[in-house]
């Protein structure tokens, strides 16, 4: 007799043993309480109420309580630190960064409430999803036709863009590490052609600039990046591992794959789209809709995850593809309704991202030997993405936007070091405790720089652009 | 140096094996170039190009892309099914349950595309976040004084609702069993007084029948019912496990921490709320509205959780507690916003649970041996829970509509079940496979049943009030 019942189950309500109390977030509330003492008391006496054992009860998977604490915490640290960014007029995400970088190091002041949280697979899917719906709205608000009038420049972006950091991190490479074998340098290179582009679409959503031209040149340069960060990766790490660059097979798939899914989701788009919501628009049950574009995004964050590329680009390709003619059907204020169906979703989701990348950026005990390198190549990491910039062609679009807009490296920057660290060379790994170190405050550094900056040079085009009409 | 850096990173993209990829494309698009393909098959191609290989290739916990097109499938197929329910004249949750069962069961005709998929966490975790924004959403559309209107009513439902099945599983089990200890008929007697009111919650959202008095009462009953469980629980597992009663002290903590739940509950509703929420509405942040509310909901989700209850039923005190009054400094239409904002996230999220649920009934492999037991405890479970409804005084709630709403244990009954297994008698767990495989029957089978029986049922009263009016 098979029953197949998860054990999870048994872990939500065991109720048998009332555990020991801890303190949460109480800076959070401290602001508002000193306006209502007693009131706001109260809620912190609620606060104390969590388990200060929280994270010790589970076994790293499944459910327990305190996943809700943890997100309800994160989710109110979010919205607080977005307020104070935007009071000191700066986008909302750098606060949902700064706050996550808070939470993630109360460690350092004996606080262990949110220790290990951002590896929570719960967290971590959430964060996940977070994006990808993100990413999905940002495709929502451009079609085909305008991304395709930005190709070419979007092209030249992302080759600049791939091309001018590997040259520079070889050259910090070979310069602070002369000893290091040359797939190290190599590697180091590529750690720094990848584009995160979460973080600037984000900006650019809190800025309400999703319609300059640069927002279009961007999210083409970061789609057409990730196609090329694919290969870059392969090369080097069969470079790397084997001494060798894979052979023209090997590589033939990789490329195949990542061309066949653009290839397939225009298509997708153009024949298939339109049939699937003449027939849902037809289906009575409510919020078909939604399901269905939300289905719709999370297959092709799937698909291009299949075909090896980041599950962002499949899940703005799916809404690209999303254009006003397919959700027509629906009646005439359908598309406007989509984005208001995937808005307040977001809204709540895309911060519990941005608050787990900055828990993981760990303040305690970075030692002071990879700073230099860091430094090196936090450098080079943001003038090899501004020069490709200069990749922008006629006057429509700014350069210096573009450029800043592709410098964060975000999680993707990291997956490359994660590859490098996986690989051994002469029985150590080829990226060794510093260096991986120095790749990681480089990458930290390059996207948490990128909000104020690119949100004050918007700004600025935009005053320049009024003060000429 | 302590460089913390979560090894699931590397999982998302490593672009270095191309696995034997699915032909997914191909799949896709040979359908979209024939001009005008049957939209019912085209759905089904969606699926069919699921990779097949999906849960092989993960490890069981981490994200891998396999999670979005498993996500993407379980949505698209809650929604056909939910399509075809509301077709039969049925609610949509029961074709969600339906297209569950058989999405749990393909492995059957040899097909393995979601084999594992119910137990892997991010779809656990999503399934029962899906739950509780349902469970707040439907909080929301009670209030506080509704509530305490009904609670005589709904004390008595639940009261009745416990003992009755209490009573009556213990003489099946005495009559089924009659060699089994004394503490095996107590504990199968205790799996029975659980109520799960998600299925319930959402068959009465699905026949727009949330403002009915029975509503009112059910809901309220089910919070009453997961006290005296959680009580239930813990006298009969120590009489199992230690041969006595909880001492007075132990059982004084475990009511002290759900009843002090609840009244703390209400103490925030009443004095914390309306400051929390007149300082969010000064906060600049856009939808600051729906990340404080859901932070809300999650909070009181854990907090329920850690006094040994249910987070749904910490969800739903917080939708309870969350009143027109509190959400005014948003502006006038803001109460209304909120709802509007909550609807589609559950829309999405709530049917993922009632499909995982689905797919938990496996068909394949339950012997013969335990089906007497099931059918009898079965019976026993639904009579039970009928009575309760004679607890409804006076003529304003319709008895039947409410017995039956009493009658779903869902995931309650099954984590009794499963304390049970891991009590240990005489050396053997107190709950052997066969009683267990019967428990679990006869969970599902309270779950299938009620929402088809609910809606007709109410369509009935509705039917006989209008005659009357």
């Amino acid at each position: 007799m098979v029953i197949h019942l998860p054990e999870a189950m048994a872990r939500g309500k065991t109720g048998l043993s009332p555990r020991a109390c801890p303190t949460v977030p109480a800076y959070l509330w401290s602001r508002a309480m000193r306006r209502r003492p007693a009131r706001f008391s109260l809620l912190l006496a609620l606060f104390a109420a969590i388990p200060a054992t929280a994270l010790a009860s589970g076994d790293g998977h499944g459910l327990s309580y305190d996943i809700w604490l943890i997100l309800a915490g994160m989710l109110l640290a979010a919205k607080l630190g977005g307020e104070i960014a935007v009071r000191l007029n700066q986008p909302a995400v750098l606060g949902e960064l700064c706050v996550g970088i808070v939470l993630g190091n109360l460690y350092l002041v004996g606080i262990h409430t949110f220790d290990g949280a951002a590896d929570l697979v719960p967290v971590e899917f959430l964060a996940e999803l977070g994006v990808v719906l993100l990413l999905f709205e940002v495709g929502l608000e451009s079609t085909l036709t305008e991304m395709r009038a930005v190709a070419p420049t979007s092209g030249l972006v992302a080759i600049i863009g791939v091309v001018a950091p590997m040259l520079l991190g070889y050259g910090v490479s070979l310069w602070l590490l002369p000893d290091a074998p040359f797939s190290l340098h190599l590697f180091i290179g590529a750690t720094l052609c990848a584009t995160s582009v979460g973080i600037t679409a984000r900006v650019l959503k809190d800025l309400d600039a999703m319609a300059r031209p640069e927002t279009r040149v961007i999210l083409g340069a970061a789609v057409i990046d990730d196609v090329l960060g694919l290969i870059v990766l392969a090369v080097v790490a069969s470079i790397a591992e084997f001494g060798a660059v894979p052979g023209p097979m090997d590589l033939t798939i990789i490329i195949g794959l990542a061309a066949g899914f653009l290839i397939g989701a225009l298509l997708l788009g153009a024949y298939v789209m339109p049939g699937v919501f003449r027939f849902a628009s037809k289906l009575r049950t409510p919020d078909v809709l939604a399901a269905v574009a939300i289905g719709l995004c999370l297959l092709l964050a799937g698909v291009s995850g299949a075909a090896g590329l980041a599950p962002i680009v499949g899940a703005f390709a799916a809404g690209l593809i999303l254009d006003e003619v397919h959700v027509k059907p629906f009646g005439r204020k359908s598309a406007h309704d989509l984005t208001e169906i995937i808005g307040p979703i977001v809204a709540v989701m895309a911060p519990i991202f941005f608050v787990r990348t900055g828990m993981m950026v760990q303040l305690g005990g970075i030692g002071t030997e990879p700073l230099l390198l860091a430094l090196a190549l936090t450098v080079v990491a943001i003038v090899g993405k501004l020069v490709s910039g200069l990749g922008v062609r006629g006057g429509t679009a700014d350069k210096l936007t573009v450029g800043i807009g592709m410098v964060p490296r975000g999680e993707v920057g990291l997956i490359f070091a994660n590859v490098g660290a996986g690989i051994q060379f002469e029985g150590q790994p080829l990226i060794a405790a510093g260096v991986y170190a120095a790749i990681v405050l480089m990458v930290m550094a390059s996207t948490v720089v990128t909000p104020p900056w690119l949100a004050q040079r918007i700004r600025q085009v935009t005053r320049k652009h009024a003060d000429v009409t």
